[in-house]
């Protein structure tokens, strides 16, 4: 085998290696069953405790109340940015957007096709998105507010949970859950995609507050529905086992070997401030996120040139230092730091960029 | 490692072996890239390698033209029930559909909770779908001809691709792709869950013609669109990666190991008849299929009473003969002889059966 990378990759992203030790243990015997973990009928006994146990970590790690239902869903972010329009706005009501960077605009754009009513109430794109909305009206009867907590690209994030009054929140949480604790109350519905903090690419995870299913209408299609999935423990057809149970193992490693997302907060924090500290008393590299807005997860910076950043990301390659591209979008380069880095390899790339920017200063 | 046992579960399904161990060893380490294959960016060229070797495979194995695209989806066939009808009605045409079963009739009420036209032009339900229809006339100008190749419940298959002149054929293949040869020219597009023929639940397989592109409306979510992902060789959001990769494995398994579909299909007729033959001289088993209607993927059969089919899965369980147990909706038994499932398991079986008959006839 050879070593592992420090893997700095935005999504699909680093996993903690306990999580792929133990999937590996499960793919041609899982438990004794005599069968692998892509084998066993998703209506099993054995399956459906890996589902439940998955939910009851969920609800331990955010102190959630019964009032809210798990769900593991398939089809990415991408997809809930329709889903949600579809299910949780009422005939009369519209729905309010907070855009902070391409996953948002995104999103503002599958409401934008369905036809249904909403309205942007805030944007940062007046400086590229370098920065989260201080100010904003949530509207008076709005469905819900959508915002995006982390914007892997821009390299943001929400400092605490945006306040809407008694307006249900709904935010798009891909790549920043878990990263810390927050409190779920006023929230009617949370989605991530899994391929960031929660496991491999291909299954998306949700989180529903129960009086929002009773906005899902009957006119959309079954798979659309929240309340077809939270009405079957998300066995109402065939799901992504072996995605769902690798997110299972990645809830025990937050909940089990970290100790929770206190514990997590504080590896995390420690992670970003080691880069953020080095990038601010350094001339050679460049923050692009406005300070009070800056995300745990992705850390973007530029360099004096392209060429030099390609040189910088090419190099940082050669010493097992990998996925340091910015996003196509917008270039530059981008470490992200998802709950799986290790410290050490924070320190290892801040030494890499000591030596770097010591080379071709 | 505990020993393997005969698997014959509906779905999820047992895998090659060599599959399994393929995957097990790309978990912690992919091909030397020092991650997993749970870990790699899908915009790298090491994954757009899987994806791209996987269509070759695909091509190679059908023999098909470049006027088809593959592609890698997710949702499995319960989203592909509404994809089908959103994307390919033109205005002013109706679609048609062969009702053979559960899954046709989901397919059937997806159409109908969309509101789009249809006509159902042919169905078994008479004799509890336990035949496939000989007869039906599909309409002028219909958008397309809409069947389930095989019935994973009632235990039927069509023998061969039903005729509809030029309209064009859609068929979900979920649960008999790649069991044996067949010609994609008269279909528009074909659909299939992965988890029976192909590799683990959360990937869903499509094949679409490429005229079948110019029908997709752009009034619908763009996760929904053939023609988004068509456009980005199904890289348009972040994929289920470690189950298309699984997928990868299998269509070279087929294509190397087992010589290509003319070897896969004499490999699946010699376990189905094996099977069908031994429940044909028997008085204590009965196949619930017409005998030209009998599909070699899931052979479905009854035993005297309800109590003696509950005593026969769980006595067959104990000798390692798992998922033998008929679907809930429809009772009795049934083995899954998907083409991962090797003679021998099938031998075994029958000698299982034969012994718990002479003890309990």
């Amino acid at each position: 085998m050879a070593a592992r990378i420090h893997n700095f990759n935005p999504g699909p992203a680093a996993l903690p290696v306990s999580v792929l030790e133990e999937t590996r243990e499960a793919l041609v015997d899982f438990k004794g069953s005599g069968m692998s973990i892509a084998e066993v009928s998703h209506r099993s006994v054995i399956f459906e405790e890996v589902i439940n146990h998955a939910v009851d970590r969920v609800k331990r790690l955010l102190k959630m109340s019964d009032d809210f239902k798990v769900l593991f869903l398939q089809g990415g972010a991408s997809l809930q940015f329709s889903m949600v329009p579809m299910n949780l706005i009422p005939s009369g009501l519209s729905a309010d957007y907070i855009n902070t960077g391409t996953w948002a605009t995104k999103a503002i754009k599958e409401i934008e096709i369905l036809g249904l009513p909403h309205k942007v109430i805030a944007s940062s794109e007046d400086r590229n998105f370098c920065y989260i909305p201080k100010e904003y009206d949530v509207s008076q009867g709005a469905a819900y507010l959508h915002y995006t907590s982390n914007n892997t690209i821009k390299g943001t994030q929400w400092a605490s949970t945006p306040k809407a009054g008694k307006i249900p929140l709904v935010s798009d949480m891909s790549s920043d859950i878990f990263c810390r604790p927050f409190d779920p109350a006023p929230f009617g519905l949370i989605y991530a995609g899994a391929q960031k903090n929660l496991g491999p690419a291909g299954v998306t995870f949700v989180i529903i507050r129960e009086d929002m299913l009773e906005r899902c209408p009957k006119n959309i299609p079954t798979m659309l529905r929240y309340s077809t999935h939270a009405g079957k423990n998300s066995l109402y057809n065939t799901p992504p086992c072996v995605s769902i149970y690798m997110v299972s193992l990645v809830l025990k490693w937050i909940e089990e070997t970290i100790g929770g997302l206190d514990a997590m907060e504080r590896r995390n924090r420690q992670k970003a401030e080691l880069l953020y500290n080095f990038l601010d008393q350094s001339d050679f590299y460049k923050g692009t996120a406005d300070k009070d807005s800056r995300s745990l997860m992705n850390v973007t910076f530029r360099l004096k040139s392209e060429e030099l950043e390609k040189k910088f990301t090419a190099e940082a390659g050669k010493h097992s230092l990998g996925g340091l591209k910015g996003h196509r979008s917008v270039g530059g380069c981008r470490a992200s730091l998802y709950n799986a880095i290790e410290l050490e390899s924070v320190k290892a790339l801040i030494e890499f960029m000591k030596d770097f920017a010591m080379k071709n200063g």
